[in-house]
């Protein structure tokens, strides 16, 4: 089984997410783009996602909420850069913390039908960096990684 | 004559410029943000601004041009957080470069009467940070800021 790599060096704004996936960078890049498959892994498991928008152009926008027995939450961010199969920025929100926003970079690297996704984020400052890391956001990530992988497989 | 200081610290992603002026926030965050006033002091001096959109409001959008005898350089951008009088996030990019994103966050400081304007901008990466330091910026900020001194002192 693939694993996912969370990293957050001490003192950095960053955390850079790692995983490899076993499909080509297409496949990937189309999973991770298109908004009839992004609701079937992107998030938490157990929780649902409603998708309001998912435009991953340059300039497009994305809308989400995640939903539960427990409550919504919801996110929204713009595709600064997209280049197909190899490379997105984009920036990202949640509308609980309304004006602290992160810009991740996600690279699509061609391992030879295999996939290698690194997504960088920075975030303003340590503090807001850190500050997501304590919010628990490995959970939704390594839930996102994992789906993703069956998503791919199927 | 007040004094513009740009903070770049080895081995970090962010560049922090810090000024003041002699006007209150609300005078400043107008001259920040309206479109009729922003083409009067943004940029280089020597240069013409040709404002296409300015819409600084949350998930409103800018694209503007520099021109002089030489060229242009045209940059887009997206703000992502809008507080009146307080507080911008927002992107920032460049034709040039057009898969760089930063991220800045603007906040206006009261200081009495007076306001200190600190701009906080932070990069993927250091060397995507250090590359911008290296392509002489600072002449537009100096320039910048001091236009917009000037601007409020009309």
């Amino acid at each position: 089984m693939n694993e996912t790599t969370i990293t957050a060096p001490p003192g950095t704004p960053f955390i850079d997410i790692v995983r490899e996936f076993d499909a080509s960078p297409a496949r990937v890049f189309r999973a991770w783009t298109d908004p009839e498959i992004v609701p079937d892994w992107l998030g938490p498991a157990g929780m649902t996602m409603d998708l309001v928008e998912y435009n991953a152009t340059p300039g497009g926008r994305y809308r989400y909420f995640h939903r539960d027995g427990s409550g919504e939450h919801g996110f929204r961010g713009v595709f600064h850069a997209v280049v197909a199969n190899e490379r997105i920025v984009q920036t990202f929100q949640y509308d609980g913390w309304p004006t602290e926003v992160s810009l991740e970079t996600v690279t699509f690297e061609d391992l030879g039908g295999r996939t290698r996704v690194h997504t960088h984020a920075v975030y303003p400052s340590v503090e807001s960096r850190d500050a997501m890391i304590a919010s628990g956001m490995e959970r939704g990530v390594l839930d996102s990684m994992s789906r993703l992988d069956g998503v791919l497989t199927r």
